[in-house]
């Protein structure tokens, strides 16, 4: 089962990061909400712009990407736990 | 009777998913709402750009698609439930 | 006495449907609200655009529309209850 | 004294129409709120539009107009009681 | 000194008018908050529209005008208490 | 150290007006917030319009301007302390 | 680890500044929060216009400025804490 996004939005599978703070302890400070980190699995073809021309998007499907920790909604396709957000939820591009 | 979604409406038949929670349990961390799933049965010709041209819906009659589990108005269409609701309501097409 | 909506507004005689609840009763899970159904009486010349040009209405008068149930302004006209909307408060055409 | 309204601005006379609740009846369903109708006595010259053009009005002096009841300004011009409103404000035009 | 209101913005001198309700007394019904009157000391060059160009302001200096009773700041320029305020803030010129 | 402001902002040293009010007495009816004074010490570049061409700034180093009293942010350069803020809210130029 | 700000975003190092309050003293009037400083480690590729180009953005890596104290988002970019955040965010460049 295939799933495209519509317009703007994009296909995202959460890639959990090894910053994990053991034992639950809570740090002063430095606890902010960090993004969370993902892969592009798929992305819409944009929306159109005021010549009703498509707007594509700058993300690909393999890009790995940060987003806000609370971006998205949650799918499921094919068993996976996915997350369909807009494409400017996305912070930026690793490289 | 037939009914035609105006502008960038989409008329809706919602398709209840198999993954139903057995016996009402409350599945910690994995409940979050999670969109629903519909086929489309008839959209609206689009609203006109700054032009007066008309953007057409990307979504067509048949489409399988996952929208907001509380998107959309119900409406009676011969004796049928239906969903009317906006085309950017729709996360993305199953194909 | 005749009245013209002004831009783009709508002119609708509600017509009530028969699907009523006899005997006033709630019926749990499917009495969500649904939306009206109306008969275009008349309509507005449009809105212009960037370009001053108009954008006409994609209702006309004797259109079978659906709408919010709660949509609208009262008003009477030559002793008749007629509502004036917007025409993005009608969801739909039913043919 | 004339007054010119500015930009999309009427200058309206409110009309007491007939319609009264003889003894201040509360009449339940029926008394929701009605718009109140009135006679134009100045129209502004209407807004710029992107190219800056003047985009006129769709209302005139002397048109009969149905506007929202708690609409507009109350201005004292000559003695007189009159309203200023933005043509938005007014719903259509009884001819 | 002199000076020159920003963008859309305009110099306005309250005038004050001779409808005063003597004794202080609260007059039901007519009672809600008139428009001030004022005379307009300067105006502003205008904004830019979407192609960089001027849209000069409608009212011009020696107009009078009226404008709703709280709009404007306060500001004192050779020791006169006037009014900056935006030109959408004038509802209309007495001529 | 100079310091460019970014886009449409500028930066302004405030002046003290010498309209003091002696001994803190508080004036009822004129004690209305009044705009601060300041002089110019840098402007932007201007943000960029539809078309991707400059909007260059009104005000220019130098001028001396009425602002709102809490507008911009305190910034210190070289020890002096000075406010960014942006064009819209300088109200006019004192000539 | 490269990381590359999407559209308008900017990733920002932020430098303490020495201006700190020792022993913690709380001074009052001049303790209004104060803009960070901080060096601009990437930029995104800009937004795209109304006609589809790219609107690039006026700083550049390498450049130092000054941000609001709580603008961005922070994040790990080889174990080095940096915030992510929007041009506009950017009050200005200190050359």
């Amino acid at each position: 089962m295939a799933f495209t996004p519509l317009h703007d939005r994009v296909l995202v599978r959460r890639v959990e990061s090894e910053e994990k703070t053991a034992g639950g302890l809570i740090i002063p400070d430095s606890a902010k909400e960090k993004p969370a980190e993902g892969e592009v699995i798929a992305v819409g073809a944009g929306v159109r712009d005021d010549k009703g021309a498509r707007v594509e998007l700058d993300v690909k499907a393999g890009d790995r990407v940060l987003f806000g920790k609370w971006s998205g909604t949650e799918v499921t396709v094919d068993g996976k736990e996915l997350l369909i957000m807009k494409e400017s939820d996305i912070l930026g591009v690793i490289a």
